[in-house]
């Protein structure tokens, strides 16, 4: 059975915290969207096919597999983790999975949020004072909040968010990490001290042997001024 | 056995999501916050027993039963849900459901945001312009995109979000239709004819025995100016 990932084609998104578990889980997927036109690819087609799943999403990413069609990122990855055993099977290790990648989920909502505070309808320059004041109170408070309280359960744990292995939570907490470093090379560099353990799960993940390959491949989109981690050095100050 | 649930005592906030399907289910229930503070209730008490719990939540609501403890408002649902029958039991109505709470979550934040568009730790005053522009836009493009897509899966479905019968997702929706139309009632009468079917849910979820109790209940807040659905007649225009 292979997989159908909807999402947009040129970021990674919210869609890489799914594409990130597909990979670990070395189970077989097609990014839909990023298939040449011919076949059915691009922003246009996924717009046009998103309008004809049911039950219908309210937005990307969509993975439609077995009659399934799954949205909302950490949905997705609860269906993911629970079926390529990317989670814990009892009922406490999969909620606390799930718990913290709504935490995480938020901390990615937040970040969007630094360079568009006013609307996401909205050019980043078109908002460029308040994305300069929001981003302010994001690195002053809000990801040594949220980093710190990774790097707290990280103190507590064994290596790994959930128990002694790996789980979507901290492929996604490894997303989140680099994305942070890409966006606020600065702001990170001044917090590394305070979040070693955070760091060293991202080096962790980064080399499990499958997400290193992934890494490596041309299926891994490089970080872009068109998704949610970006890099504006105006911000990042 | 009695849950406990752990929230700010003086606003609906996200915890009111957990007490609806607390009192849709009839369950026993202790709002710790809420007792006298000589029962261990109020704002600091709260803030101290947060430090305590284990796993460790990020932030409030929580709720502690059996051992569990469980934090993030649509991972408490998903508990309750499949716990007291407030969701299907097979896994596709399941995700289905969580699905829908979490696009509901996504409006719940970026109505907050529409108050608070550049920081959580600054005063309301303190962004007034900003939040006036945020408003507008979420008023103009988000509330009408996110209710309108309630609009449709309802059309399609049979009285209900999932299936023909109440779900926790049902209760979300009737509380975030409440509270926008407290936030925003020139707007939201501005959209009724396009949300039929969204107000009649609604009117619907009000019309349940346990949840009418509930509301004609102190143990219901009020909606006020510190919660999530502020009422600033200067945002709803």
């Amino acid at each position: 059975m292979t997989y159908q990932l909807h999402y947009w084609p040129g970021i990674q998104g919210r869609g890489e915290f799914v594409r990130l578990a597909l990979e670990a889980a070395g189970a077989p997927y097609v990014d839909v969207a990023r298939l040449p036109a011919s076949e059915g690819g691009g922003a246009r087609a996924l717009g046009h096919q998103l309008t004809t799943l049911a039950p219908p999403p309210f937005a990307p990413p969509v993975l439609a597999a077995d009659g399934l069609v799954i949205a909302q990122t950490a949905n997705i990855l609860l269906f993911l983790g629970a079926r390529h055993d990317l989670a814990p099977a009892d009922e406490a290790g999969r909620l606390w999975v799930n718990q913290l990648q709504l935490t995480l989920a938020d901390l990615v909502d937040e970040t969007h949020d630094t360079h568009h505070p006013i609307s996401s309808g909205l050019y980043y320059e078109d908002q460029k004072a308040e994305a300069k004041q929001r981003a302010g109170h994001f690195i002053a408070e809000r990801a040594p909040k949220h980093l710190g309280y990774f790097q707290r359960v990280l103190e507590g744990g064994g290596g790994w968010l959930a128990g002694d292995r790996l789980s979507y939570a901290d492929l996604s907490l490894f997303q989140v990490t680099r994305g942070l470093e890409y966006a606020f090379p600065k702001a990170m560099a001044a917090l590394a001290p305070r979040i070693p353990a955070v760091l060293a799960l991202a080096d962790r993940v980064a080399a499990q042997p499958p997400i290193a390959a992934y890494l490596a491949s041309d299926r891994r989109i490089p970080f872009n001024e068109e998704g949610i981690f970006r890099h504006y050095p105006e911000l990042d100050a």
